[in-house]
């Protein structure tokens, strides 16, 4: 048998029937009209923010990175909730507009910007990343066509990266942002365009589980920044310090220890260049903020056994949930935190896989764990799925119906 | 630098502009109304219909598998020209409902079938490939509710797979099908029952590029069921023998030599059991009848370098081509067959990777390749992409705009 994920804390202990945000699958079943749905509490959202509130300067910003959800409801309630949202496309952009986002405190990052991209973040004040010298040269010709004063960010590709972080995303070649050493140039452009240069964005890696190697990497964010600024010799108002902080996934991941890094953080600020002393500094997070608060529920179709091995199969599969399957950029394939919902808290009698219903050996959900016994018509729960889980998956994949979304809050369901 | 595929025969030898049906990229993407897009020629289609039928015994079926791809126009094509459909899901039943294709030969398999997709399926009169005793259970009594005849097969869980498939599908505990040995009893179940029992699915794997094990589980497969039909004491109608024909993707991929499998079928279909005299075989094939025949092509953004490296980002990403990108199935990341559509057959001269627009390390097109100079506003080509490419990618993911589609055929452009 293999072993499973951690369930995060919220559902770690429930017995009998899972509950999300006080409402049993049941119930959120029939709410959502089908099965396989995806439920969001923004109770367990909620708690993030504040524990992020709690463990970190007072005066540091939190963005949310709609990447991870762009449901409306949670990008609206993360909207409220925090000092700015990040944008990695116009589609997210739109999304944001419809909300009706501060334009203030949004900024859009991203390798491969179109110009009508460009032209909608100009024309809504939005703040740009810029990725390279020749999106520069394009914001600045759509800027002046839109007769508007841009607001431009750089993103830069720094030297060092997030070490043990699932994915990296600076040190060596990347195609992120501008190679740290050309970026002074660049800003005196954008100054002397007469641009509001509003300052960098340093992101180094994400998925990262390790305290220590944050903190470390915005530690040399922060000198990269005031190295920079003095390069400049003038202050960025704003510094991105990027975000990184992972979620427990699949066995031996622990939980990222978040004061660890607030600790830390604060020291370096308190410390920190006297050219970033007026500096307004962000960290943006998506999947940290919201990961654990996703559940994607499917039903058991069939209970068979082939060769002496269990397979549950569900209506729910890799279409829905990419991730899970160990299709979207992990290594070996390893299983998320899964349970039976509608037997949380039984004993594990037997070893089962559970499948979807495509016609593909990719489409697992878990492979070899124990389960207590389960039945045609009992749920299953992947946890964890709050974050790049159906936006991240191929929805169209043997056209199979979509999952539903539901949101949870306050004992209340939204659609 | 890095190999990348075989560009498929069509291509090869271009020189210039690419031309897909006759039709330069840069015509396509005004036809489009955008890049990206994925273009199919539906004359690289016909040819593999031909191809399949010069080499293969006169009397034996070839159904095209919808999972594949299923763009109604595609479809369609396939409809007239091959002697079935193969379904994996109620909406692709739907999709081939809609197109008027002949319900005598669709089937549907696949290991979660929801009830309603078991009563359209019956409703239409298409056969059914039963998964497990407890789908034949649920299938029979909706036929009774219904008062209709079902037409059903049972999908066979063989003690052999197909070696060197790159997924296997049978051999071992399987969620596909049912145990070979179990078979007897259920057929005689659904003989009892009175529906139109119409024999047997042996699906023992897909994308094999290894004629001799592709022969080797085609006379298993004979054998199979030749033995099973003596058990049972009928012969079956038709004997869905599935396909497994591969295509090559990577480098040091070969071209699948199908007279050699053509010889071998002819051989093992002459020396059959007498049981197996008047069964109808099928071959379903869908990657090897349209995956050459399809391009995917994007638009250069950016051309940048970073650290002494390369990179050409484009307009698209793994959020259209999941596969190409490495995230479906693929153990190493290899690279797709693509070439800049723009300069076919210009000397390569630097390195380049080509990435998407997408925030994460994941969105590569190819990494390391050899190129000819390209700039921004050059065409960049991915081959070998007209299975499971759109319709397998997870196209919401950073809400950007999807892929467009667009059909070729005789010189002509259908959308």
């Amino acid at each position: 048998m293999k072993p499973i994920g951690p369930i995060p804390p919220a559902f770690a202990d429930q017995k009998g029937e899972l509950a999300i945000g006080g409402i049993g699958v049941a119930d959120l079943a029939e709410a959502a009209g089908q099965t396989p749905f995806y439920a969001y509490d923004l109770e367990i959202a909620s708690r993030q923010v504040a524990r992020f509130r709690a463990a970190m300067p007072g005066d540091l910003h939190l963005h949310f990175a709609v990447k991870a959800n762009p449901h409306p409801t949670v990008v609206k309630h993360f909207m409220q909730l925090t000092d700015g949202l990040d944008m990695a496309s116009g589609g997210e952009l739109e999304r944001v507009r419809e909300a009706g986002a501060d334009m203030a405190h949004v900024s859009f990052a991203g390798p491969g910007k179109r110009d009508p991209e460009l032209e909608l973040a100009i024309s809504l004040d939005a703040t740009i990343n810029l990725e390279s010298e020749s999106e520069c040269a394009r914001a600045l010709k759509i800027a002046e066509k839109l007769g508007k004063t841009p607001r431009l960010a750089v993103r830069v590709n720094p030297d060092f990266e997030l070490k043990g972080s699932g994915m990296s995303m600076g040190g060596g070649a990347k195609p992120f942002g501008v190679d740290q050493e050309r970026v002074p140039a660049l800003v005196a452009e954008i100054i002397a365009s007469g641009a509001d240069w509003r300052g960098f964005h340093i992101y180094s890696g994400s998925q990262s589980l390790d305290a220590d190697a944050i903190a470390e990497s915005q530690r040399a964010s922060l000198a990269l920044a005031a190295e920079l600024a003095q390069a400049i010799g003038e202050p960025p108002k704003t510094v991105n310090l990027g975000g990184g902080f992972g979620i427990p996934y699949t066995a031996n991941d622990a939980p990222l220890d978040i004061e660890r890094i607030g600790e830390q953080l604060s020291a370096a600020l308190d410390t920190r260049d006297a050219i970033l002393g007026d500096t307004q500094f962000i960290i943006e997070l998506g999947r940290w903020l919201i990961g654990e608060a996703g559940v994607y529920v499917a039903r058991i179709l069939d209970r068979k056994v082939s060769k002496d091995q269990l397979f549950l199969v569900t209506d729910g599969g890799m279409h829905h949930h990419l991730a899970a399957s160990g299709n979207f950029g992990m290594v070996m394939k390893r299983n998320y935190p899964v349970a039976i919902a509608s037997r949380m808290g039984t004993e594990a009698i037997e070893s089962a896989t559970i499948v979807g219903p495509l016609c593909t050996p990719l489409d697992k959900l878990a492979t070899d764990i124990a389960v207590p016994h389960a039945e045609i018509g009992d749920f299953v729960a992947v946890f964890a799925s709050g974050a790049y889980g159906l936006s991240a998956s191929p929805v169209n994949f043997l056209s199979h119906p979509i999952a539903a979304e539901i949101v949870v809050n306050e004992g209340k369901i939204t659609i």
